[in-house]
This record gives structure tokens, C-alpha cells and sequence, in this order.
């Protein structure tokens, strides 16, 4: 993708930004852009022209309004953890940064709700609210380091989504400056609402394309007081999908329900040298199997009757993990896994998700791709909801998601997808990565529709344009 | 609201809808066009044209291919059974019902999803899965009429919010026809999805003004093999608005949690003779908790420790239901107060919602409200979430809605509403009735994008023109 140059001059307006944020909080220098011009994304990189970094709504609001005025390009910025490409400021112009908009307002304790502003680093709120008894579900991997506001933007998941749901499920409300710098309101702190359009959902896993969230009203819910945690190793990938729904289909809902191919469990257990997960050589893949609730005794006979329920696929030992650090090793495992293969050079990664029965059908047919386009392939993810994150590496192709025939091969996967009843990104957005395959799942006049309501936002194209589809 | 006359002639185009629907499937005589004016509001009556009946998209296609050329206004119909006039063609045309496109297409036992026509009764949909030992949480007080359809349109809620959500929270995919005549689908059939703007979220809750929904694709979760129900008589409203909220600060999620003020408990046991509740002269309301789950025992401990909790109030003895039939029979006392009060002159109905902490000062404001403008007023309602129906009855006054001192008082109470930190609707939607008051809730600003919005999916402003804001 080549940086399209556009009729603006941002350094004409540096005195104005200036006035708004203070002279401290504006960066034009070369290692500044170099750190804004990346993500988590394989091979990208689009420096932007100038990085400001408001601390409060009505300084977003200032700055939206020169860019507004003035054409200029704008890319909202959370933590950097994207995987596609969706904080890129590939138009260059004006990043704003939401670093300095860390703060948590208020945690209501009787009405379970939390307000945030969107350079919160999630682990920190979901600690902050654990203190209180309460509950932030939500847990994408990069939870130690992402920000709340990019998750919203994103419509994060996490391994916990399965029981619980994914970030949408839990915003009621947003604070957020419009592209022609209004601040508004989506909705109200109430747990239903059928008070005009949904706006809030519309924002949610809108990328920051139809405005620059300020503040999040999230919804909190009790913490539970126990969870448990066993690893199941299966000799067969595919039985692994299978079992998933098999799980689900006999009543159970665990708080995390996990799939690792062995390869993946191999390359992360390298990396933080850590083993704690035996591999046999029957061992073809895991299932993180975690439930969670008040009654320790209940979780007890739940996990009984889960491991009874899989002695009917070919299974090794089922491993228990008895305390809070063993849990905790495992969880690192998996949340690190992302970041192992992509070091071991499987640096394409997708985000498919089916509905969960058809997990076989679409780990059976990725493999089948790589032999037929000869690409190694991992697989892992959250399964419980269907929702397959899937690694590639294909030896001497440095820049593969534009290399012809990846995009033959990634082209043929999103039909496989689309045709298991599916969609291309679960948990990680479309941003520029996903962008050329839209066509696969949406009718033309579907993106039509995503445009108006873009413009309806944005009638001067200038907040992230170029994400998820072209305006 | 007088009737606006547009420039359109429907008698005209009478010839291609019968080659379309059949001459069978439609309807210009006088008693059918009096049975599509109205619906569970009240002193409504907008007769539509012509009521058109089609079995499939296709033919749902056609008949808005043609009112979209010649600017008709179309007004989709599920059962009727609104509550804010949603269903009601006041500006005369066409009306589109539901009724004929009733069929349960597949339940997806393995993935937990079932796929519907929009004239599917809520209640059909509900038994159907059940008998699968699959759970359709979202459970409206008019579930025995209302079609799922409707419940998408308005975002319905019922007793079961405070533990299992609402409408949006089990939609996963729509079929619809826009109002230009395309059938489109919203989303895919999966848990987690971000791809895209979310047309399906932006769609439950619009009211039918966006396109008419021909297929649901609905979330279902395992069937809880237990539930247990008391009641609990409080001397005082107040503290059983307080005692809602201290239920969930303890940490319970109860699966219902309902209020019911005693005046409507009067009416509605007088209505069905039935005095299972028996009413002393102490008794200011009820609180109706339920727990529902897998594991009895657990359940009986659950209940035992909310009856201890609520000993901190002044309240009666506590009523436990022993059996089904006992419970069915609290639960139609519960689910036809609405009738019952309407029958005794409260026809005004409103639909609030606060943070729950905040429904004592809801209730004691709204009390108040009555004495300064001299109405009754009797308040129940789904108190787990904050959503307090308000029932109001003034003396000599026909049409209340419109009369200038309810106007006056009604704008009061949503200004109360707003400042609690509620929206003037929870479950019932905006329609024609809440219209004058979207000024109290949103900006102009925020009106102008949902008016946007509704260009994009409409541009010729065909489809239920006139809700929920002017377009």
C-alpha cells in the first residue's frame, strides 16, 4: 500500500495545536512518527506528520475542529497492540494519542458500572474493579499492555467472550468527539435502552472511523469466587474442534474454552522456557478448559463430568492445574502464543470465526490450503465461540499479506469461512489487512450503507479514513 | 397528530401488489384497515390504505421496489402489541404484516442458534427451543401475542433482563429488505464479530425504519434445569427500590427481580380473581425474585440468603412458590398488570429506566410529580434494571398524551429521568408517543446523524417515516 499524499499542510497548524495541548505534548520528531507508524501488524509502516496528545475531551474536540476544517487526516491512537493495521496513520497527518487520557472517573459500586477514559490499560481496570468485588470480563491477550479505548474500537474478545461475551456486551455508553469536533453522548448508563438508534453499538468495533471515544461507560458484574482450570491433550486436531461443541452441547458454558495446536504450545513453551504443559509425541493439540462461579464444589463435579465427557475422543492425561501460580503459567502460555509464532516467522495471522460445530470443517480445510499453496500453518484460539486465530508462515515472502499468491490463499480461506457460515475478523478488526476481502461477506450495497453512515459521521472523510472499506 | 397527506396513490399500484402477494393477502376493507390502526397504545387510530400479507423476502422486495419508486409510505406490522405506536401508519399507505412469515426455519442445536420469520410468536419461538433443551431468554409480558419480529423492532426486554439481557443481546444476524427493495444480511451466524460497522445491532431497536426484517438468526443458550420464586411484601416502596440493589451488591444475579406496587397488584388479582398474593394492610409492594441455575441445593441456599438479606427492611412474610402451577399463577399476575391498570383508566404508560441505585429517587420523584399535576400514578416493573413502568391516571382528560398539562408533567419526568442518569425508554421503544421528548436525552447533533443514518437505508423516506425523531 503506498501513502497516498493528500492536499493538506499540517505543520501550518502547528501554533493552534499548540495553543490546545501545549508545547510538550505535540511530537514531529523521527523517532516520535517512527514509534506511531506501527502496531502488532506484520510489515507495516505509515509515519504520521505530527503526534498530539490531548489530556481532555474539549482539547480532542479543538483539534478535530482545524482538522475538520482543514481536510487534514486523522488516526485515533490507543496502545499500538493492533493486529490489523487499524491505528496506522497511512494518510499521514495527525495522530492523537489517548495516553494521557488514563483516568479512571468512577467506579459505582451499586450500579456495577465503571467510567474510563480510553488510555486506560485494561489489565490496570480490571484490577481496579477486582478490588472492589467486580468483574470486567473482557481479556484480550495484550490485556498488560492495549488500552480499553482501543478495544472498544476493535470490539474486543479474549478467552473469557465464550462465557461471558466480548467488549460490546459490555459498553453502555460513550463520551466521544465527533470528526467534526461536537461531543456527544451515544446513550445513558442504563442496563436497556431502546431510546432511538443505537449509537453506542454502532461506535463499538467502528475502528475509529466514526468518532474519538473520550469516555466509556462500561457495565461491571459481580467477580466470581472460584475458578478452576485443567488442560486436556488430544491426539487429534480436528476431534479437539469437535469436542468443543460437544462440551457446549451437553449444558456446560466454561469461562474459557481454548484451542492450542501442539506447534503453538511447542514455539511458546520455547520462548518463555516454560514446560509445564507435558507434550507427548500422540499429542496433537490442547483444549484450556476453565469454569468458573461461587460454589467450589458445583466447579468441582463440573469439571468431573466435562473430563468424563471426553474420554469418548482419543485424549492423553488431563492435567489439573492445582493453584493460582500453575493457572497463572498456563494463562501466560496461551496469552503469549501470538507473540511466539510471530517471532518463529509465522507473521500472517487471522482471525477467522464459525459458528463453533463447523471448527473441524475450517481447521481441516486451512491445513488443506497450505498444502495446496505450501505455507505452514498454526492454529489456536478462542473455540468456545468458533473464533480461530490462524498463523502462517510462508518461507521468502517478506511482505506476505501482499504477496500474489498469499492473497490467492487467504482469498480461498474467506470463502471457506464465508461459506461455514462465518466472517473474517472475530476479535481483531478489518482495518487495512482485512479491507481486500470485505466483498467475500458483504453485498456491495451492505459497504454502500457502512459509507453513508461513515459520512453521516464524517462528512469530510477525515477521521481514519481508508479503514475497513474505501469512502 | 393529524393525518399528513402525501402525494401518492396506492389504489394505483393495486394491480402489481396482487401479482405479487396474491389477491387473497390483501386487504382494503373497512374492518381490516381498523384492525392495522391501532395498537396497545393509547387513543390511537391511523387506518393505513391497504394491508398487503407476503410469505417470503422476495415478495416483501417487490412491494417495497414499488412504494420506493413511487414514494409510499410503508409501515411494517408485527402483532400489535406495541406500546409506543411503532406499528401505526399515520401517514396512511401501506401497511407490510408480519403474520404470513411465521415459520421456524432450523434450530441449530449444535451452535445454539435458531433461525426465524419475524411473525413467529415470541412464545412458539420460546416452547420450540425448549423442547431441545435450549433457552430463549428475552421474555415480554405480551409473549403470548407478540411476534419476535416486533420484539427485534423495539429491543424488547421482560423479567429475565436483570440475568440474561435483552432482544440485542441474542440477535446475531438479520435478513432484511431495505426499503429500496435489496435483500441484504446484516452479520454472519457467529458469537463474535468484527467486521464491519454492526448493521445488526444498529437494526434491533430502530423501530422498523430502517428495512423490514425477514429472517432472525437468535443466540440461545443451554435451559437452566431449576428456577425457584418468592415474593416479598415491603411496608414501603422506597425501600423496596433500595432492597433491588442491595440484592446485586451482595453478589446474586437473580433471573428475575420485579416490583410491583400494591394498587396494581389490587387491579390486576381483582381483574384475573385470583388472590394467590395475599395483600395486607402494611403492604406498600412487592418484590418478585427468582433464581434459576443447574444445581437446586444451590439455588435454595441462594434464596435463603437474599430472604436474610432483606430482613434489614421492614417487610412482611416472605412467599415461596411450591410448585409450577403456583409459580405460572405469580407469573400471570405479573405479566397482565399492564391490561389490568389500563383497563382502569391508566392509560398513560411510560417506560423509564435509571441505574437501578437510583429507582427510590425515580419512584419518590415520579410520586411527587403526581401530587403537583394531580394524577394517580402506579409504578411496577422490571426494578432488576432500573426499568420502572409508571401507569398514570388523570381524571376527565380523553386523549392524556397530548393533553398540555400531562405534556408538561411527562416532560418533568423524563427531565428527572435524564438527571438520574436514565432515557425515557428501556423496552417499549420511542415510536409517535416518546417523539416530543428526544430533545431531553440527546443532542440536536445527535438527532441529525440518526437522521443521516436513516437516509442512508431510506433515502425516499418511505419506511415508518415520522418515529422515533422527525425525518
Amino acid at each position: 500500500m503506498d501513502k497516498i499524499t493528500q492536499a493538506h499542510s499540517v505543520t501550518a497548524h502547528i501554533p493552534s495545536f499548540t495553543k490546545i495541548v501545549g508545547k510538550e505534548n505535540i511530537f514531529t520528531d523521527e523517532e516520535s512518527l517512527h514509534q506511531y507508524a506501527h502496531d502488532e501488524t506484520e510489515n507495516l509502516h505509515y509515519p504520521p506528520e505530527i503526534v498530539l496528545k490531548p489530556k481532555t475531551s474539549e482539547e480532542v474536540s479543538a483539534i478535530l475542529k482545524i482538522c475538520h476544517a482543514n481536510k487534514i487526516p486523522v488516526t485515533p491512537r490507543g496502545a499500538g497492540t493492533g493486529l490489523s493495521g487499524g491505528a496506522l496513520p497511512q494518510l499521514g497527518g495527525v495522530v492523537i494519542a489517548a495516553e494521557r487520557m488514563n483516568q479512571i472517573h468512577f467506579i459505582d459500586e451499586k450500579n456495577f458500572q465503571v467510567t474510563v477514559e480510553p488510555g486506560v490499560i485494561t489489565e490496570v481496570l480490571q484490577n481496579a474493579v477486582k478490588e472492589k468485588g467486580l468483574f470486567y470480563p473482557p481479556d484480550p491477550s495484550s490485556r498488560g499492555s492495549c488500552f480499553i479505548g482501543g478495544n472498544i474500537a476493535e470490539n474486543s474478545g479474549g478467552p473469557k467472550a465464550v462465557k461471558y461475551g466480548v467488549v460490546r456486551d459490555y459498553v453502555l455508553n460513550l463520551e466521544m468527539v465527533l470528526p467534526t469536533g461536537e461531543i456527544i453522548w451515544t446513550g445513558a448508563n442504563v442496563l436497556k435502552n431502546s431510546t432511538g438508534y443505537n449509537l453506542t453499538q454502532l461506535v463499538v468495533g467502528s475502528e475509529g472511523t466514526l468518532g474519538f471515544v473520550t469516555k466509556i461507560v462500561l457495565k461491571l458484574i459481580p467477580l466470581p469466587k472460584y475458578d478452576l482450570l485443567m488442560l486436556v491433550p488430544f491426539h487429534n486436531l480436528e476431534q479437539a474442534g469437535e469436542a468443543v461443541a460437544t462440551i457446549c452441547k451437553a449444558g456446560f458454558t466454561p469461562s474459557g474454552l481454548e484451542l492450542m495446536e501442539i506447534e503453538s504450545l511447542k514455539i511458546v513453551s520455547e520462548m518463555i522456557d516454560d514446560n509445564i504443559i507435558p507434550v507427548t509425541k500422540e499429542t496433537a493439540a490442547h483444549l484450556i478448559i476453565e469454569v468458573d462461579g461461587n460454589n467450589k464444589e458445583v466447579l468441582l463435579q463440573e469439571m468431573e463430568a466435562i473430563g468424563e465427557l471426553l474420554t469418548q475422543y482419543e485424549i492423553g492425561e488431563i492435567y489439573f492445574a492445582e493453584d493460582a501460580t500453575q493457572k497463572e503459567r498456563l494463562w501466560k502460555l496461551r496469552r503469549r502464543v501470538a507473540e511466539a509464532v510471530k517471532l518463529k516467522g509465522y507473521t500472517i495471522e487471522e482471525d477467522t470465526v464459525v459458528p463453533r460445530a463447523a471448527l473441524p470443517d475450517l481447521i481441516k480445510g486451512v491445513k488443506a490450503l497450505g498444502e495446496k499453496y505450501d505455507f505452514a500453518v498454526v492454529c489456536y484460539g478462542h473455540a468456545g465461540d468458533g473464533n480461530l486465530h490462524i498463523r502462517i508462515k510462508k518461507e521468502g515472502v517478506p511482505n506476505s499479506y501482499e504477496h500474489p499468491e498469499m492473497t490467492k490463499a487467504l482469498r480461498e480461506m474467506f470463502v471457506l469461512v464465508k461459506n461455514l457460515g462465518g466472517t473474517i475478523s472475530g476479535e481483531h478488526g478489518i482495518g487495512l489487512i482485512q479491507k481486500p476481502y470485505m466483498d467475500i461477506v458483504f453485498k456491495e450495497v451492505n459497504l454502500q450503507i457502512m459509507q453513508k453512515i461513515k459520512k453521516a459521521f464524517d462528512p469530510n472523510n477525515i477521521l481514519n479514513a481508508g479503514k475497513i472499506f474505501d469512502q
